[in-house]
């Protein structure tokens, strides 16, 4: 039951070890996108509304979270100011903004929190962060080509296993309804019930297709051809005398031999009916799956005139986005485990004001450790190697009486309980070397 | 002049290099907090309006950015969110929602955008990041003494020159205000006079202390006491009486001495003048400053109370507060300065679909370079070199029809333009033996 103390609906906290867990992954993200020549972009949590109105669709309008305008303002109950809702917008806002200072091609990624105001649910946050890599000014599939390895290449590098990759193109898409000879109107609404194939049995969409004002042999022998084994040869069949669905083949072809070097020949495939939702995409469009996870973990495609249409310039685009919050379960369970909150813990008898238990944290943490001495008032030895057991800490310190007298200090292994004395000046050393074995 | 293509006022558009330098610097203050034991924790954009107003005064409630009410709710103009403004409201919130289940004490680093509502101005921002570590639960002076030596460390690994640590305890300021008999109903308002010391001249501050109807001789004898050259001395004479300072003078002297051997002497002086103007501090308080910049560059202190009253359990509590905007401009000029965008350019001279450019790139990534090819539409070397030496590349690959036929590729120095071939199986280890050579 949600508390006065919760964070707001659709929000999470993450305490300690989440937080490190998912540093971890955007740090392994970062850098390969980084390997690539992709720099990154941090655009502000809120643009001015006009910025971000209109953009998403009359859905999408009201999802998007409003600033009420400050002081004498503020009885208005007028918004000016609107929390990021993607990083897509931002992007063709900066690009109108800062123009030829950019580097052409402007090759960015940007990782960080967006907000929208969705009823939460089960994996359905209010709060989540998203990930787009985004490559604009080139027209070439090869800059669609890098886009898509990067995105596999981050997947990989996180340990993802068995995901693939499904491609296709608009263009393919395009040829598709016109060698079916299927009136312009309705495509958009064929390609959405296509889209279903992903789910539904073909005879159900076909069916749809009919509702959808398809002649229903034609919605029959478009399923078919799409269903068929031998789909992506009886399309190149189907697409021969269509100019946009032949250049669109070679482009999928094109990609498709470009990353052949890097991505594993089984992860990839064209996919003819693969059509991913949103309408602005004008060339190759791509998905990510894994049978470990409904619908697709991220994808991506081509969209040569999205950023114009944004406020930004007229530049051809190709961008993937992955949402880190559907990946972060799917990951092994060894990627990102954080170590643990201490490696050394160190007690503290005698004087609390001493400085001596303080010192040997600071030779722990020379040694690379993460290192404490004990805070709480018990001046009990049992106590305190509670808490260092309780901190996970690898190693405690013991520094009594008789160590003091002798310079020297009790190094405790938590595992096995085993100690050993170390003249203080060479605890550094010692420690550095036990933290070798141990890695 | 302000555009419609800039971010909404007071906020910050981050590009490449910029953003590589800020996640360089917050990621070696994440590691030496991380060293010390204290953990990470992050709170949500956005906390319900409730748990934030009312908690940082009149004034600053007006400063929050408020989120307006969605759906139906919106014509209501009314808000129910509200952007963070600090860090310590929601650590409060997060110690009533997980109480026990965070370890004790616990100790943990926020870093993050907060927003605030302020007229914007030179280094002063809407929307910039707080980095706050606060250790809760231990009444220790040794817990303000780590506090205080990690966030001490944090500033000595970011390469800072030149900064000192100004250390008072508000118990000494109470003895101080006892021994001078001040009434306590003006004990508040006359420590807010003592604060100016730091920018004006004593006179003025005894004007102002008279003001604010103390006894003028009281003023002066204790602007006096304060300003002396022996300041310090004068003080412990004049709180022997009082329990509460001589208390206040034991904690001060016993974090000097936890921390002598970490914080290099000439570095932290006890500061009897330091006031501190936030109210809610109970213990030692502390400030970090330098010549180059007015005012403090961080600080904090004990805060014994204060979780209970923002809502959080009663713990005592002690941390310290850095803004990383003031502390930017400030770092040496080596410190962070992001490599270039990339380090190996590939042209792709020859057909665009071809895979070959493309496993080079990959095969410099291997070596641990930024490495990308060309997406141009040029099949001029010229154009492509170009290129390559506007990205910042140390090296260019060069692979036509020559090198095709001899399996090797040409590897171009773009400083010094000599150029070797290397067989295209060796460039991986060729590329990395460069690069170590430059590092």
């Amino acid at each position: 039951m949600p508390s006065q103390f919760d964070p707001a609906s659709g929000t999470r906290d993450f305490l300690g070890a989440d937080v490190e867990r998912r540093e971890h992954v955007f740090g392994v993200i970062r850098s390969v996108f980084t390997s690539y020549g992709f720099e990154p972009l941090q655009t502000p949590a809120f643009e001015r509304l006009d910025v971000l109105m209109g953009k998403y669709g009359d859905e999408g309008d009201k999802l998007v979270f409003k600033i009420l305008r400050r002081g004498e303002h503020e009885a208005s109950g007028e918004a000016d100011l609107a929390l990021r809702y993607d990083m897509t917008v931002p992007l063709a806002r900066v690009t109108a903004a800062y123009g030829s200072q950019l580097p052409m091609p402007y090759k960015r990624y940007a990782m960080g929190p967006v907000w929208r105001a969705d009823r939460p649910g089960k994996d359905r946050y209010r709060e989540f962060v998203q990930c787009d890599l985004d490559t604009l000014g080139s027209a070439s599939p090869v800059a669609d080509a890098e886009v898509l390895c990067a995105h596999h290449d981050a997947l990989a590098a996180l340990g993802l296993r068995e995901f693939s990759i499904q491609l296709n193109s608009r263009e393919v898409l395009a040829g598709l309804l016109e060698s079916f000879a299927i009136p312009p109107e309705i495509g958009p609404s064929v390609l959405i019930a296509l889209d279903k194939l992903e789910r539904l049995v073909p005879a159900d969409v076909v069916a749809e297709l009919a509702e959808r004002d398809l002649d229903a042999s034609v919605a029959g022998e478009l399923v078919e051809t799409l269903t068929a084994p031998d789909a992506t040869d009886r399309l190149r069949v189907a697409l021969k005398h269509s100019s946009a669905g032949t250049s669109g083949l070679d482009v999928v072809d094109g990609v498709l031999s470009i990353v052949a070097g890097q991505i594993p020949a089984e992860r990839i495939a064209f996919t003819p009916r693969l059509v991913r939702g949103l309408s602005y995409y004008t060339g190759p469009i791509w998905e990510f799956v894994t049978p470990r996870a409904a619908g697709s973990i991220g994808g991506g495609g081509r969209y040569d005139h999205l950023i114009e249409q944004l406020g930004g310039q007229d530049v051809p685009a190709t961008g993937s986005s992955m949402g880190i919050d559907r990946l972060l379960p799917l990951l092994p369970d060894e990627e990102g485990t954080p170590p643990a909150r201490l490696d050394v813990a160190v007690t503290a008898m005698g004087s609390e004001l001493a400085s001596e238990p303080f010192d040997l944290a600071a030779s722990a943490r020379a040694a690379g450790l993460r290192s404490s001495v004990y805070l709480g008032s018990s001046g009990k030895l049992g106590r305190q190697l509670k808490w260092a057991s309780d901190s996970g800490a690898r190693w405690c310190l013991i520094y009594g009486e008789q160590e003091r007298k002798a310079g020297v200090v009790t190094v405790r292994d938590m595992r096995s309980g085993d100690q050993a004395e170390v003249p203080v000046q060479e605890l550094s050393q010692y420690l550095a070397g036990l933290a070798g074995q141990d890695s």
